[in-house]
């Protein structure tokens, strides 16, 4: 039997440039009412780049909600019904200074989904051409590049801790083995 | 050189049940000021059980914040300053009804660094022993186990897309080839 929960009312508490937060009412399958925390985004799109030497693109950047450096794949939010695909594009371009002629969907990310919306949509890229980073003004953050292995032997040894670079890593890898990545 | 951004003044917007939402001007790299909102969370704790038969515990879970059902491992989150692994034992028992008298660290899970402070801990849970699936009386979920193999797969086709459920079966299946878990 399917669960569900029924929305009886929502209010908008805070609507911001990156989430819109709700506290919502809700009808439990038990017919009784409950409240739900929401966090609203419009998605996100996350890149693992691989050029021709088995490497992949990787960022380190500052992420303040953490108080830390992290090491992520480029990835970007999506405007409000943006085609993903064009924003991984954008953000691989952004990020990373690079144009790619092949793109493959390593599919969706659900990050926290016990009160949050977002999904993030993994992509890998190939055939790679540099056009240069274009970083927003009032962004900061250093490129690199690392053998695929080696970010799958960060991934495991708990190196690398974001949750859409854990995927991708470890996705492009099996799907290599399994031979179903190309 | 690592990248920093300094705190200068933090509001409190909502502080719920499950998140507390902040709106922080900060000082940037470059000098100039900006906005950061932040979604502050106590964290969470995740669990792959692995029984004899090689099989793992899983849940389906109607998730109100993306309006679906989702099949994830036995999770919850932590009580401010709670020790993950104390958390992981009592999810295990509540969600799945198990108790396990081995336990080792699969790593750090951090769903979404942009905007949210929560950290995931991840645990493989082993030995096994049912004492009896024990809900709150408004939670809702439908246990069941798959080989592991199989939601590895189901991980590879797509079919699962919560990312903690992603990082912990991805990370089982790789740290067992490579022979390092035992």
């Amino acid at each position: 039997m399917p669960h569900f929960e029924q929305s009886l009312f929502s209010q908008t508490l805070f609507e911001g440039r990156v989430i819109r937060v709700t506290l919502d009412k809700v009808r439990l399958e038990n017919g009784r009412t409950s409240t739900r925390e929401v966090v609203h985004h419009h998605g996100g799109a996350g890149i693992i780049a691989l050029n021709e030497k088995d490497e992949i693109y990787l960022v380190r950047q500052y992420r303040y909600a953490l108080d830390k450096e992290l090491i992520e794949i480029p990835a970007g939010k999506l405007e409000s019904g943006e085609d993903p695909l064009k924003a991984a594009q954008r953000e691989l371009s952004e990020e990373a200074g690079l144009h790619a002629s092949s793109w493959a969907d390593l599919g969706s990310f659900i990050p926290t989904c016990g009160y949050c919306s977002e999904v993030i949509y993994l992509y890998v890229a190939r055939n790679l051409s540099p056009i240069g980073q274009h970083l927003d003004e009032d962004e900061f953050l250093s490129l690199f590049t690392l053998p695929l292995k080696q970010a799958y032997e960060m991934v495991l040894s708990g190196e690398i801790t974001d949750g859409k670079t854990i995927a991708a890593v470890l996705k492009v890898y099996a799907l290599r083995k399994e031979g179903k990545l190309l």
